[in-house]
This record gives C-alpha cells, sequence and structure tokens, in this order.
C-alpha cells in the first residue's frame, strides 16, 4: 500500500508545532514540508546580509522537529541554542552559523548543506526550501505604501499600524523549487498553516507557480486557522477574513476543509499580556459552504511559552497543541 | 596485557602532527594529551574575552586529530572550517563556536562540553585542558620586560624582536587539571613537544605542579626537537638550547630522550620564504649525555603547508611528517 502523502506549507512556530505532531504518524505517511525562504530579521539577517546565504531559521525549525529521537541530544540541543555573548555573535542561533559553514563547506550549495544536516540529524520526511533564489517579501498596504522585507512587514512601522495589506508578492521574482512543485503536485493532502498569515502562509503561495500548483492540485486542501490575530499583518481579522485572503492565492482553487480551535477557555494572564500589545483570540464566524468543510475542534494548548534566553523577537505565547493538531489532520487523509 | 600508556604536552601544530599519527596505533596505547590552555590570539581572544570561556583552539586541534574515522564526514570537516563572513564571526572557528554554545547549555561545565564534544566525534584518547583555570602565559625577557599573553609573546613587539626570553610563568597562578597530573604520574612514556617551545610546550610545564610531576614521573621522557626556530622565541637557538629551556621547568628532572630530524633538504622555497622572516632550521649541536640519549632520524614532511583561507595567523610551512614521527615515538616504548 502507498503511503498517504501529506505536503505542509508554512515557515515559523506554527509549522514546527505541527510536525511535532505528525512525526508519530511518519511510519504511516509521506511528508514533506515547503517552506518560507523571506525572513529577512534577527539572526537571518546576518546569514542574507553578511554570509550572502539563504535565510535558515524556519528550516532549522523543521530540521529540529522532525529529527529523530535518536540523534545525538548534544546535536539536537545545539540546533536551539540561541548565543547571548560575543559582538556580532549574541542573537544569532547554533543552526544558523553551522548551515552558514556548511553551505561554505560545499562552496555555496545550500541545497546539499540542508540534506546533509538533515541526514545528521537523523531527519525523515523532506524539508523543501520554497525557493533557492534570493528574493524578498513585498506588502502593499491600503494606503498605496508598498514595503520590502519579511521583518518589516512583521513588525511594521508606526504610520502602517492599522493599515491592511491589500497585496503580497515577492521581489525579485523568485523561481519555486522544483522538488517543491512536484510534492504539492503529488499530494494526497495540502496543510496550509497554521502560522502567519502573510509572512509565514501565504509567503509560500506567492513564490512563481505555488499557489497555482496548490490551488490545481487534486490533493484535498486544509487550511489550519490561526488562534489569535496578529498585529500588523490580521488586525480585527474574523476567520473568515483569513481564508479570502488564503484564498485570493489560489489561483481560483478553493479549500476543501477549514481546522480551527472551538475551546475558548484559554489562559487570563496570556490573554492580558496579549490585549496589551492589541492581539485578540480569532473569532470564528465561518459558515459552512459547498466548497468548504468547517471542522471545529479543540486545538489549543494549555501550556504558557515562554521566550528563549537571547532571542530578540516576539513569539507566540498561546499555540496549537501538537497532537490535538496532528490527530485532526491525520482525520482527513 | 596492559596497554602502554603515552602522555604527550603539547597543543598547536605540532601536537596535531603528532597524534595523527599515533592515531594509528590506538589499539596497543592508551593515549592522553594535556593541552596547553594559554591562547589568547584570534579566534581565541573572542572565546575568552567575549563569552568569558576558557580557550579551546587547540583542544579543537587534539579532537580533530583523534575523531573516529566512521563520524560522520560533515562534522569533521565542520571542525576544521573557519568563517569567512560576518562582522564579528569571519575569523572564528566553527569548533569553537560549537564548544562556546555547548559550554553555555551545561551551564558552563567546560569539561562536560568537551566530553560531549569527544563522544559526538567518536574521538579515542584522553584529552586532558592543562588547567580548568583561567590564566595567561607571563614572559620575563633578557631587558626585564614582562609581556602578558600568549599572542603577545607569539608575535613580539619590536623591541622585543631578538630579546630572549629569561623566564616563562602564569599569572594569575592556575591549579593543574587533576586527570592531566594523573595521567603524567602513571605515564610509560612523556612526549614534549613537538611545538612552539615557550607558548605550546613550556606554558604546560609552567601550570602549578605539571612540571614537577613530568620530571618526577617513572615514565620515559622524550622531547621532540623543532625543525625550524621562532621568531620571539626561540631566535639563535642550537639544539641544545632548547634541550636547556626545557629542562629548567622539570624540576631537576632529565630527558631521556631527545628524537631530532637528520634529513635537512627542506623544500627551498619554504627555506626563502622562512629567511624573509628571520626562521631558520634547527641547528644540531646535540652531544650525547649519561642521561638523554640523542635519536637522530628523519622527521619531515615533503609537502609544504598552505595557510586555510581566513585564518589571521602564522602558520608551520614545513612541519614533522606523522607517520615517521608516530613510529619513532613508538620505538622509544
Amino acid at each position: 500500500m502507498n503511503k498517504k502523502k501529506i505536503v505542509i506549507l508554512g515557515g515559523g512556530t506554527g509549522t514546527y508545532v505541527l510536525l511535532t505532531g505528525l512525526k508519530k504518524y511518519l511510519p504511516q505517511i509521506d511528508l514533506s514540508v515547503v517552506v518560507t525562504m523571506m525572513d529577512s530579521g534577527g539572526s537571518n539577517r546576518v546569514i542574507r546580509d553578511e554570509f550572502g546565504l539563504l535565510p535558515t531559521s524556519d528550516i532549522r525549525q523543521c530540521m529540529v522537529a522532525l529529527a529523530s529521537e535518536d540523534t545525538d541530544q548534544t546535536l539536537r540541543k545545539l540546533f536551539t541554542y540561541r548565543y547571548e555573548s560575543g559582538v556580532g555573535i549574541s542573537g544569532m542561533t547554533f543552526g544558523n552559523l553551522f548551515m552558514a559553514a556548511l553551505t561554505d563547506i560545499y562552496q555555496g550549495n545550500q541545497k546539499k548543506a540542508i540534506q546533509e544536516t538533515c541526514e545528521l540529524l537523523g531527519v525523515t520526511g523532506q524539508i523543501l526550501p520554497v525557493t533557492f533564489d534570493n528574493t524578498n517579501l513585498v506588502a502593499m498596504y491600503e494606503n498605496g505604501r508598498q514595503v520590502l522585507g519579511e521583518h518589516f512587514i512583521d513588525e511594521p512601522r508606526e504610520e502602517l499600524l492599522g493599515k491592511k495589506i491589500v497585496e503580497v508578492s515577492v521581489f525579485p521574482s523568485a523561481l519555486a523549487n522544483p522538488d517543491a512543485l512536484s510534492a504539492i503536485k503529488a499530494a494526497d493532502l495540502v496543510v496550509l498553516g497554521p502560522g502567519d498569515l502573510y509572512t509565514s502562509v501565504i509567503s509560500n503561495l506567492v513564490v512563481d507557480g505555488v499557489g497555482k500548483a496548490v490551488g490545481k492540485s487534486r490533493a484535498k486542501k486544509v487550511y489550519v486557522m490561526n488562534l489569535m490575530t496578529r498585529v500588523g499583518q490580521t488586525d480585527n481579522f474574523k476567520a473568515s477574513d483569513h481564508v479570502v485572503e488564503i484564498e485570493k492565492y489560489l489561483s481560483g482553487g478553493k479549500l476543501d476543509y477549514c481546522l480551527i480551535n472551538n475551546d475558548l477557555k484559554f489562559p487570563k494572564e496570556a490573554l492580558e499580556w496579549y490585549k496589551k500589545v492589541n492581539t485578540y483570540p480569532v473569532v470564528d464566524d465561518l459558515k459552512e459552504s459547498s466548497q468548504t468543510k468547517i471542522i471545529r475542534t479543540s486545538l489549543f494548548d494549555k501550556t504558557i511559552y515562554q521566550k528563549a534566553k537571547g532571542d530578540r523577537l516576539v513569539r507566540s505565547l498561546i499555540r496549537h497543541d501538537s497532537a490535538k493538531l496532528a490527530s485532526a489532520i491525520m482525520k482527513l487523509l
């Protein structure tokens, strides 16, 4: 019997959580993850500007999630380590420096460096950068302003706060990784999200041919709704707004499923912290349509996340529960 | 049958070459290397000043030399890699950043970090830092000037060029690693050098109790004579001057053997390059004594070494031949 093929499109924490959950089903499924390559903040700025390499943080997180439990614990610990000392080194992740060194050893062949690292970590599943071209995310806001660079979209300047993003694209144009397109074409199930709508999910779809490949794929398509809104990206977005935005980038393709959390007992202290940064639970206003089936179930993790020391970026406090999310996804196969 | 115990005291390229050669005898011998911890230049300056850790370059070289051939080639390549890009990162070695991260993960326990790295690399033999105290090499010159810091002794200021070093010590005083003392005490053969006389060999002997432990050890003691003089350390030194200096730090102990190269067909282009930097082959003026047996044999490597790209320090062009050196050492057991 052929294994069912799942392809995830994402990057960031949401994808890490989903992969961690799907890992235990790996004997039964053929798993690929298409990863956004537009990160331009923190450790990735150094990797891009000073090393002239593609950003690797999103890839690194996928590697850690899919690394074999048998892999040397030392290596696993190192791959999640962030330096706190050293001029020019503080804030960098070990994993990014690891892949920068390895790419140089392989004369700039980042694909080979990723493969070798996956082998060393005993990664099961395919980790596929959405593109090997050096490109940037561009957001056009409702006031006509364009912003170049993922981290400026992620943490927008004051004048753009509350302004809606009307279109996302890449500049310069980037060719899709052919392996990513093949995986999407052959998939039984394509999972979009969870993750920051524009900078982790749509950032994959806007690479030349990727949105169309998903839209035209024979695979069932599921979108995993975010738990919380995201300042600068989805302020005031209800669930339906997320779906509308995703489908705009699928070349006429429609979602078959939308998976949404219906357990609203979020920890009070987390909600209070989020409120201070104008972040709120996404309101479920979804209506069943002939095309899209809405699946409502309990999906959030009761643990409140702490930021890793040395980390300079904003991270999610409330996250999806790996096991519940993976179980809900597996039921769609 | 108990394996014969060899203990090497050193650090740097000479020790790397010797260990590489001795590796193939590992099934027959019990090998330990006591490593100098005073390096204060290049990548080590950052490790010491910015990370607050002990220098690891000498240890890293020993690890690479003794790493299992079965160890993942990717890891072995990475451990010899030096970054060329990145503000604050260029010139750093991957191995040093690896151990800095690991030491932080183990809450500052550098001993544990070294053990874990050795395990990951499949190192056979014991790698023993001569001290775990943060200390510096101090040289007193014939004009009464004192200089603090290994790299200032290695590359002295103009006013000290040609001035003889009359005494080497450490500041602040440092406790010897008890495991190093035990290994020396139990050894059948102690090998001093090859390596920079003051900064790689005597730098071990001046740590509290180490010179005395070697001097009093029941082990046979062999000094491997350097091939070339070293600017700022052994200018105009003949072979006998090296022996006199070494024995000054053995608390009355005497060398049993001195191993010296007698093949003087050094490549002409290497000698010309060395001449420009006032470096010359060490002249063999050794006379057999009742205590010290002189062993003359062909020991140099016909290959001329190139500096690794990104490396900012001066390295040896003419080196001992690993196989010949190891074979000569094994004959002393």
